[in-house]
């Protein structure tokens, strides 16, 4: 299930030749930088409202689009999921939970 | 490399029955939804300073400290990632993105 | 000059009874807590980058809709900015700023 | 009441000089733009989460903290909030309300 991550990036790197007006994420890209992470902070303010509503499938939904516009900035700024995964894995080897609260 | 995800919610699941002194994770549960959706809200606002910045290190840092206090908000309601990447899945399996243009 | 807060509440409370088509403020009301609360978050991101980009009219532009979307929620739930002003006014009356360091 | 924003405003110019671990102002001028931002993006989650709550009290609080921040903010970036209610009294003269449903 989870190398959704992966394909999904795969087709935000190919929408960076695509016609802004056709394609969602073309168009934002076309935006640019701001206006990416004015939906990156939107999508965080819904999951919040939709966290306390206590209303799952919504949660689930808001996340979904979090996530989503947080893969569009990484292709954006030339990154992807991989670098984020890897980051997760190295902090969350095997203490890696521990490692964070003494980051902290 | 992105069953990390799955990995990491075992393993925030786990937290569950741990001591909320001796585990970041388990503090964050004990402290409560808003404790959580703070962190949630915070590492958002990180995300777009780091994403100004154009510093790509901090940003891929930012982006994994975000998703993972998605991931414990997802436990702390009973939910996982699987349904986050199966909504992602489902809304961008053939012509997705163009679904969720279409959805807006 | 900073009168002007509460002429704008006034304002604002006379829009309750406008029509939600004619007005945007009645438009808010219309759609809700939630909207108003969006409003609020997506003011304060783009207050975030605003000031990243060091630029002081657009900064002042951002902070004045973040303080208009904070007298409609206000506005909305029967409050006002004066309870507001006298809360600032209390926290900081004398040695106010120690104070709340000390609250923290 | 109101003039409270522009005696605060003084008092935070007069904090630039002072030791930055005796107060908490000035600890933030020390920390930087970026701590200023992060206190505004907390401070604005915390307004969400307290109307969501339906907690008028906690309400005011938070949006005071709220204002309190976007005030150290200005002072930092060498404004106040005269800026701020002047462009508010520019949109909201007379018509302002539907000028400003105009201009989105």
């Amino acid at each position: 299930m989870s190398e959704v991550l992966e394909r999904l990036a795969e087709v935000l790197e190919q929408r960076k030749g695509a016609d802004s007006s056709a394609s969602y994420v073309a168009g934002l890209y076309a935006k640019g930088l701001d206006r990416i992470l004015k939906k990156v902070a939107e999508e965080a303010a819904e999951t919040l409202l939709a966290a306390k509503d206590g209303d799952s499938e919504h949660l689930v939904h808001e996340i979904a689009d979090l996530w989503f516009h947080c893969l569009v900035l990484l292709a954006h700024q030339g990154l992807g999921p991989a670098a984020v995964l890897a980051e997760l894995d190295r902090r969350f080897g095997l203490s890696g939970l521990e490692e964070k609260a003494a980051r902290r």
